[in-house]
């Protein structure tokens, strides 16, 4: 068959696939599927490489689909290509089928989990950033777009990135099919207000008729050769095309067409077409940077006060010289997160992502996927800006570390926008997290080793100020672990970060009174030691917890849930910060927060009292 | 004095003050103070039209420091116009000072906080909406942008929406110091890279350098006068401009300049220059709109099944038609969360935001400055997207309610993008929030009326599905309350929302051998209903909880904080969902996540064999 003829009854067949798997599964989005069918069977046909029985090979293409809700498409290209048989694409959206609502690497073809719109963009920039710079492999990076998702800053945080790195293995391929869930997009059918929008931005914009083969082809092929920017491709479609019942119609969203047999007939019947997708050569291999091996900075035990952020730095640097695969980047703030030292000890390592947290968490996310180990860092309170992108991330079995530095009312003077008070309730509540509070210098770099090896979503809260260095530098921290800093069997008195020194202090005060407090340090807040809490719970009949924190979700309800899944049964004084912090010395905040060492001493006089009686 | 020639010592004098609050505190940023000196003395003299002594007066303009980082220049200008005194200002950073670190509502004439970049402008836009579609009223809102803070994908969002509902009572003022905390912003001071932007983004676009009198004065007027599209004014400036050991210097970001003195002095000294910024005058009233009174809906008790999004669209719109100040606005999913309704029943308020959440929330902390009351929705999941927005939206003392829809693996099919599963920790990680989780359309209804009323952020979760309809129309609902909806005395099943329909199946089962549970609808996630969880603990001696949601930071721990103060000591256990789900049926789902009946009744089984033991 000739290759126009050939690639319309392919997009046919992928119409016709979508329906057909949105009507098995009741539910599902076949007309946004529909709009993008000619795009994509040009795109598998001749422009994508990809092998899909080395979904790990090198040189393969990346392909994320950014409208993820059009995975009846993305599933009916991957039956196309041989890669699935009809049956499992018949399962889609059935319990523990690969073939999800939306795309996620259950499918060893889908690098990235999609559905949160907006996200694919900014994750294809992580992937073309690591293509160009660190694999420094020919690898393109095409990402589906929709045009209801244009909407999303992120994809402007995306725009920005790529054409600033001059990412030319980069095309957007953007289905303006004018209509979003509920009504007419912002810009309708006006390509020129999306093409204006991407040539401002620095990139090459290419506006098409999406359902004309040719002048899909001729945009593919330019995508492909443009170089020194990376090309997005406005592509005018109708939702639903194909079909009379739902194409261009509004009320068409999100749900399987009504008369699927009408629709499956209009559309010229059910196929079996097969495409070879192409494979990529073999090549060379990825990049490889020189580890020049090194040792974690050392840090005298009550020595000078050195700051758990300034710790970080200094050992992600030295981690960077043992571990060629570690990269960092930085939400501009690299100065005060001190990432400045990496970026001064592996300048091609480091990338500076400005201030958009969301594009730095998905270029981390994008990197990952090609194994290496990216560490991330901003003010902890920013972190909540990328949120939902480490929500996804989760959903991508990510694995990524994240800094957040500034914790707490303990930073002062700056107030309480700048203040993390909140993130030890949003990184514990993210599926498979580990959530770690360092209070001291090694503790800090030590902990930096088995993070990097750590699946999943691993988050480190550091503090502004210096506090003393508590542990010797040959210490050895477990994540899962606590340390008992002082002993006791009166009371437990459990912090970590900043209140691990306000307890120490506070001990003092009650040994003086003749209350023996032991005094517990959480530093890693998930897991959580759970064994060391029954152990003072059992021991010491009464605990304090006090966290830099809102009181919701952060170390003292942690504390509580694994006391209850212990079932030793304590009473337990739970201090955080419970009203709007203001400027001020960290020392009156944290007195004000009723966090600090005092707050502390009366808390454990009162939790005492009240196991005697 | 001539204007311009008054405008220079005022604006002397501003970078003057700017520099004296800094060393004041020792801390500050009086270098991006120092910069906008001369767009804030032109605006503040002869452009601001506001009157100190009534911050409240409906015609004051609005100035919002979307470089919150700048307050130095901010409050140097409330001294210039009297509003506060010289020993007032010198309190910057000080404990208990109205002159924070970065602006907040704490100042009168500050309608928000800033501090966490890129939101002043979108929050500026719904101040625009407000005054053009609500207040109906003239006037002006001017936002002062940092360069640095154009990496938010925020501000796409608010130049889409600021041009999309053409709000030429917008004026974004650019400050293009062209340094940023740690270096070069990635657009120096290329001028037309943003004018470039704004102009295809639909914005009138000045460029100007802003240290020249003539072209500020030009600028600004031109913004006002400008019809139909909002007006970026971008403005070359330098960096400390006006003292020379830190003019344009890298490394002078965030710090008070060193010799205080000698900066002062190449300033010309200090001034006590009074600016008397134009009043506006008394006008009309802003724009009511009709009440037409209603009463809202009414669901059968044990009648059909109605989801509870789709109640709160009903009720909202029944609200709607009571109240007159309440306004909805969507993310695009409007015929999902039902919200349609609203805009069906009230389109002059209703706000289509598009799939933009962060633009969503700031519309909503904009409009509600003036006194609206704003319920913003989308799927749950998508809230996360917004984060950063409703962690500030708390800074800012902001009154505003939150819906999101599609909670928990409830909602099937769709697959863990859409599945909110951290909601419950985030938004009770926020200060002074409410939490709100509704399993009956009845419930979801009664609890509109005081959220609306409510301060802070008042967050309702909502389910995809319908369940039965548990309470009478009649039933009241307060927000700290709980329903016990089945009575037992040998333990206590605590659900929300699914989970309360999936306990009373426990119950049942329970109840088949011998075993009597209490089931208790915890609706009221915070403030929780401590006496009623007491009273549980008390008298039935142990607990399940079962929560659509991770683990971590919901139901469950917000049962044991409230246990743990009120210092009951029983057996709880705590089921959540701790495995990554996938597509499916909800009742697969909740069956794998080990929260449908099944698990419960297991729970209770082994919770009171411990008990017992």
């Amino acid at each position: 068959m000739e290759k126009t003829a050939f690639r319309h009854e392919l997009a046919q067949q992928l119409r016709v696939d979508s329906i057909r798997a949105s009507d098995a599964a009741g539910s599902g989005h076949p007309t946004s599927s529909m709009s993008a069918a000619d795009l994509m069977a040009a795109l598998v046909d001749g422009h994508l490489r990809l092998d899909f029985d080395r979904p790990d090979h090198h040189h393969n293409d990346h392909l994320i689909f950014s409208k993820g809700h059009a995975s009846p498409l993305l599933y009916s290209c991957f039956k196309a290509a041989g890669a699935v048989d009809d049956a499992e694409l018949l399962s889609f959206r059935g319990f523990g089928s690969r073939m999800e609502g939306h795309p996620t690497p259950a499918l060893p073809w889908v690098d990235v989990a999609t559905g949160s719109l907006g996200q694919g963009l900014p994750i294809g920039v992580g992937l073309a950033l690591t293509g160009k710079y660190l694999d420094q492999l020919p690898y393109r990076v095409w990402v589906v777009c929709g045009d209801s998702e244009m909407a999303e800053g992120s994809i402007w945080e995306a725009f920005e990135h790529a054409a600033h790195r001059e990412l030319d293995n980069l095309t957007a391929i953007i289905d303006v099919n004018r209509l979003g869930q509920t009504g007419e997009t912002m810009h309708g059918w006006d390509l020129d207000s999306y093409a204006d929008r991407a040539r401002a931005l620095g990139w090459n914009a290419i506006a098409i008729d999406g359902h004309d083969p040719e002048q899909v082809e001729s945009a593919l092929t330019e995508a492909s050769s443009t170089t020194g920017r990376p090309t997005a491709i406005i592509a005018r479609t109708k939702k639903g095309r194909g079909v009379s019942e739902v194409e261009d119609q509004l009320g068409a969203h999100g749900k399987p067409v009504k008369d699927t047999a009408e629709a499956i007939e209009e559309l010229g019947g059910t196929r079996d077409l097969r495409v070879d997708v192409s494979k990529p050569g073999d090549g060379e291999l990825p990049h490889q940077f020189r580890a020049e091996g090194g040792t974690l900075p050392h840090y005298e035990k009550g020595g000078s006060e050195v700051a758990t952020r300034k710790a970080y730095g200094q050992a992600l640097r030295a981690l960077g010289s043992q571990r060629a695969d570690v990269v960092a980047m930085d939400g501009e703030v690299s100065n005060s997160t001190h990432s400045e030292q990496f970026r001064e000890g592996h300048p091609d390592r480091y990338f500076e992502m400005y201030i958009a947290e969301q594009q730095m968490v998905a270029a981390a996310v994008g990197m990952q996927t090609r194994g290496w180990k990216p560490f991330s860092s901003t003010f902890a309170a920013f972190l909540s800006r990328a949120y939902d992108f480490v929500r996804m991330a989760a959903i991508s079995r990510a694995d990524l570390c994240l800094m957040g530095s500034h914790a707490g009312v303990a930073i002062g003077e700056d107030g309480p926008s700048q203040m993390a008070l909140e993130d030890l309730a949003a990184l514990r509540a993210v599926h498979g997290s580990t959530v770690l509070y360092p209070c001291d210098p090694n503790q800090t770099a030590r902990l930096l080793e088995p993070m990097a090896d750590r699946p999943g979503i691993c988050y480190l809260r550091t503090s502004r100020g210096a506090y003393p260095t508590l542990y010797s530098p040959d210490e050895e921290f477990e994540i899962g672990g606590s340390k008992t800093v002082r002993d006791g069997d009166h009371v437990t008195l459990i912090g970590a970060g900043v209140t691990v020194h306000e307890a120490l202090r506070a001990a003092e005060q009650l040994a003086s009174e003749g209350l023996r407090a032991r005094v517990l340090d959480l530093y890693s807040i998930k897991p959580v030691d759970a064994a060391a809490l029954r152990a003072a719970a059992y021991e010491t009949g009464a605990l304090v917890t006090a966290e830099d924190h809102w009181p919701e979700g952060g170390l003292g309800e942690a504390v509580l849930t694994a006391l209850a899944e212990s079932g030793v049964q304590v009473p337990v004084r739970k201090l955080a910060v419970s009203t709007m912090p203001g400027s001020g010395k960290p020392a009156e905040l944290l007195n004000q927060a009723g966090i600090d060492a005092e707050s502390i001493a009366a808390a454990a006089r009162e939790v005492t009292r009240e196991r005697v009686t």
